[in-house]
């Protein structure tokens, strides 16, 4: 799944910050910058593929030569250079093609946050006339502003997970198992367009505290029973990101309770979403709400911004100041436990608009605690 | 799925290597030597875990608050210490259990292979009495040999995406998109027993030479095309990793014979693993092979470890010079071009034994080009 990276942006950057160079290589950066998805580069970390944007002169990648091929079809980088796995250390190929272009000296952003201390090493060891600084998260903020391009495709692959979740959930029954009602959410995933699964986690009863349980085969969810799952499917590059909370049957009061008042949460922060508010702002309001409920407050997060990465820039969390701006897509996904300790937890995606927000799932969850093999309309 | 580290070899690990600790934070190390598999330490970079192994003294793991539960649930290390993400740095917050452990000085392993450079500057600034040596090898030398447990949950997991692909190709036909016949494939390993997928690559004429292509849903195999594929189911912290090469139909003669060779390539290469043998043996045997079938040879590796991580030590490689010892588990997959440019591919697992080897796929592929369609004996 192709999709257009901001190439202007990226072309300028070095320019912008005040670098002669920027060197994407952490898998997402990579992927962004480059514009080419190779598997690879988050699959097999020894494998690293480098996307260097100078300042003077045009950009090339570095990538080795099992990836030539589809780089040289999906990235709008025309110059792409080869280094042969095993026989070249990637960083001494990267260094030589710095040299062919005369990147020998000066201050160059490369991202500190991933490159492995051993490269770091090599790197430096090798070009001593350069500084290198972190531009890890100078990357990470062109890639938060995603295009139209992107809202849509990323509206499409959550409403195809939204979809699986609630037709696999309606297909289920008391006696089922964790690994039965998983595996129809994994199913419907694929059979709505994903190409993968990114990750299902999936738990019930007194296994909700874990939020990356995985689903077992030997748990039948019985009657007053929480189900909680956080499901992604992945979409080339993209991905989905989706969670929610159900019965097994005859919730209790106090569940229908504690899990009515996290909606109401989740529903006021998504409200509140619109340019200028922080990040920040939205945790804060996430507190306080959850303070208006009678709900105990735990999270070190309440949601996150979403892309080819899971967790991207800014994050809802104390001290992200970052003020929204269109374009950003947020993933709103606040938890709470109640007195047994057992774990509620709700997702949805949303981009923010001009003027707003849009939300890009099929629709917030329910008020009531839905059981499963019901049908919940959208 | 749980699995049993070696925590006897873990235990002894710094005391072994002249060290006064070793740090497991490598997604993989981590894995392995807690034995707990958390999702995020992958999927979530920046939520470091570390699994610190003290010459002397117990072991301990620093984990983020959100993963408490259930490392304390998987892992064989009983005291678990805890961050707050966003509040404390994670780093900082190793920092601050070694000093508690009186770990302040002298020589430690970490994982420099893995440790991002930001992290290691951040480290090494908080600990300026300790030499940090890179042990990302040390520990995967020890995930290298599999125990029994390990060798008999990747058997399975093997035999199940095997059968998944035999049946999806069974039912696939002419007229049939590449996407169609890759949604079979990952439906399969999915309804056989996986809890979701890892990778799936599956190109058809013309891109074959892609290694990593996704399926494309507008794309239909014509009579004479190659397909070939290389997939792999996830299975907790195990996946598997399985390629094939089909003909839509009507396989020329040429092809026919270019898969032929190759397989006898790959048979060859299965047949010479035993103890002793070096990882590079296998890959000059290869090549000679090759050379006896009039294939052109190309490869930088012709199969790698497998386990934990994708691509494990040793490596099938010139230059790698491991002897292959009893309970490794290798992915041979020789892969070839043909006069038009187009790959050919297959791959199979096998666990090294006291006297050869013992195959983990359900057969080496049979000798004949297969044709979608057929059902093929195994």
């Amino acid at each position: 799944m192709h999709f257009t990276p901001n190439s202007n942006a990226l072309k300028g950057l070095a320019k912008a910050e005040g670098l002669d160079a920027v060197i994407a290589m952490s898998p997402e950066n990579f992927t962004y910058a480059s514009g080419a998805y190779i598997l690879t580069v988050k699959a097999i970390r020894p494998r690293q593929a480098y996307a260097v944007l100078p300042a003077a002169g045009a950009p090339f990648a570095v990538v080795c030569s099992i990836e030539e091929s589809l780089t040289r079809d999906e990235s709008w980088i025309d110059d792409v250079r080869v280094y042969t796995e095993f026989v070249h250390n990637p960083i001494d190929a990267l260094v030589a093609e710095m040299k062919k272009a005369g990147l020998t000296k000066g201050r160059m952003g490369i991202d500190l946050d991933y490159l492995p201390a051993t490269s770091f090493a090599r790197l430096t060891a090798a070009l001593p006339g350069v500084e290198f600084v972190n531009t890890t998260e100078t990357i990470a903020a062109i890639r938060a502003i995603k295009s139209t391009d992107e809202v849509a495709l990323m509206e499409r692959t959550t409403k195809q997970t939204h979809q699986a979740v609630l037709d696999a959930m309606a297909a289920s029954k008391l006696g089922d198992t964790e690994y039965d009602m998983a595996k129809k959410i994994a199913m419907n995933i694929l059979d709505y367009g994903a190409d993968g699964t990114l990750f299902l986690c999936f738990a019930s009863g007194e296994r909700t505290p874990h939020p990356h349980a995985y689903a077992q085969p030997d748990i039948r969810p019985k009657a007053g029973d929480l189900i909680r799952f956080d499901v992604g499917g992945s979409y080339g590059a993209f991905s989905s990101d989706f969670a929610r909370t159900y019965s097994a049957g005859s919730p209790s009061a106090m569940q229908k309770q504690v899990y009515s008042g996290l909606i109401a949460c989740e529903t006021a922060v998504i409200e509140a979403v619109r340019p200028g508010v922080t990040a920040e702002d939205l945790f804060y309001l996430c507190k306080e709400e959850f303070g208006k409920q009678g709900l105990k407050f735990h999270m070190p997060h309440i949601g996150h911004s979403f892309g080819i990465e899971l967790h991207e820039s800014p994050m809802l969390r104390p001290g992200d100041k970052t003020p929204l701006k269109p374009g950003m897509v947020l993933n709103i996904e606040p938890g709470c436990k109640d007195d047994a300790g057992h774990l509620y937890h709700s997702e949805d995606l949303v981009v923010v608009t001009e003027t707003g927000y849009r939300l890009l799932t099929l629709g917030i969850a329910p008020r009531e605690l839905p059981v499963i093999g019901q049908k919940i309309a959208v």
